[in-house]
């Protein structure tokens, strides 16, 4: 019979076996971790002390960022909640019905940071295989996906990533409600919203929670927000309760031989090695500092 | 300030509001709307009561549904449990450690029913854009997700898609432990496995669980894997207690249209319209008979 552990998993065992057995070229080296800045880490804390640490994209949306940077700042969304859960879609918390009124200094309707000019993906590997939405996909040197359509590049609406909740256009969403992808990743959403960061620990408290039963997964009357106790930036914490993640680097040739090993995953669980990989399931590791 | 309503959502909203107002090419005509054979209506009841609804795919996995049926027949899964979830990857139930003996007739070890030759997809429509793994993707008449490589074809590894869990090749998997995609579909499990059916309602009741904290999802000692209560084809069931589930056929011209409409995504949310859509976005819609 089968044993539950190796059941369908071997193969995700591999890389673990890899790491702990013979050296690979996919393994990074000790200087290819680099750790996330302090102010660009944001903590949200939920009710029962479940942890959610969210990486900020400010190079790529800077104005919605210094927002939340305001917003965290502020405490703003200590006692607001987790309102909407839509399976295999997102996660939404924040403002909403809780809470209406910004603190002074976020700006309601930010710019549209949902694409800019050029495509900074590293040049040291590329896909194999094309995307089913851009032109071409790749990864920046730290580490976000990017997708390409042209002239124009946007960051890819990949699980776990934190995008920023808007009303109709010409409205952009202000920071103060965010949501995170939890199911097949939302391609379709990319260059229509701005996406700010990416969960990077704690994506099980999202994804894990009962789905909303009102339209598009609000939680119904008779359902529980989840509440949320605070939300800061690491650099608010003291000192001693900071958080320390580091990413991989993706600029050097033990990232490429990485790509290529997700491209082909082999061992003794593959029986066809599939010879490329979609953007959203070749994404870079973080790692608390060790 | 954004309602949570509107907030993101407002896009997902408009299918339902071009159906209820102007009719529209991707709707479905009355014929449109086939029934799914009872014994191809697999039912799981968990502990709460919760039911999970999977259609089987029998035409695609003979050997592996022959399997499933002697299973339910024998009432095989009852006092099992769903005793993995893995974040972002799948939930898996069954056999496990719970139960190790399989019932008469049933085959340990099936044909690997991965791929096959050809590439059944209707000719009605075919994807805007290329798939990042497969030579081409398509749905079959009758509303499977298919991916043709060249000289064979497997169904995908979309969210909700049913798979058979496995030990290393040659081992394929009798069928006792079924998984289910919870997060961005795993592809490259594409002709490495038998996709056996899919989660047609209920998959919330096993994407929203705890995910397990042992190695792979595996619950650990100091969790509380789901009882299963019940597994029956909708055939073993009292006549009135028989669900009727009916999918949406795609060899006409409305479902080519309902493609298209996934393709360039309007209305008054979306800024950029995709001119694509990937297979796992794109899967035909299933309704309880009305």
């Amino acid at each position: 019979m089968l044993k539950p552990i190796l059941a369908l998993a071997a193969f995700a065992a591999l890389p673990a076996i890899a790491q702990t057995a013979a050296p690979s070229p996919a393994d990074p080296a000790p200087a290819d971790w680099k750790a996330i800045p302090d102010n660009e880490m944001l903590v949200m804390t939920l009710q029962g002390g479940h942890q959610v640490f969210i990486r900020l994209a400010p190079r790529y949306a800077p104005a919605h960022v210094a927002n939340i940077r305001k917003l965290a700042e502020a405490h703003w969304w200590d006692g607001t909640s987790v309102y909407r859960v839509q399976d295999n879609y997102v996660t939404q918390w924040g403002g909403g019905d809780d809470k209406t009124t910004l603190p002074p200094g976020v700006i309601e309707n930010p710019p549209a940071e949902y694409e800019w000019p050029g495509f900074d993906a590293v040049r040291s590997f590329a896909f194999a295989k094309p995307d089913s939405y851009a032109a071409k996909t790749g990864l920046s040197a730290d580490g976000w996906p990017l997708a390409n359509y042209g002239a124009t590049s946007a960051l890819a609406h990949c699980y776990s990533m934190v995008g920023v909740a808007r009303d109709l256009a010409p409205s952009t969403g202000s920071g103060a409600e965010l949501y995170t992808v939890i199911g097949h990743a939302p391609r379709p959403l990319d260059r229509n919203i701005a996406i700010v960061g990416r969960i990077v620990e704690g994506m099980q408290w999202l994804s894990s929670l009962p789905r909303g039963t009102a339209q598009l997964g609000v939680y119904a009357k008779d359902q529980t927000p989840t509440p949320i106790l605070s939300v800061r930036l690491a650099s608010q914490l003291p000192a001693d309760e900071r958080p320390h993640f580091q990413y991989r680097a993706t600029d050097n040739p033990r990232f490429a031989a990485w790509i290529k090993a997700r491209e082909n995953r082999d061992g003794a669980f593959f029986t066809v090695p599939m010879g490329g990989v979609d953007l959203c399931n070749a994404l870079p590791a973080v790692r608390r500092a060790p």
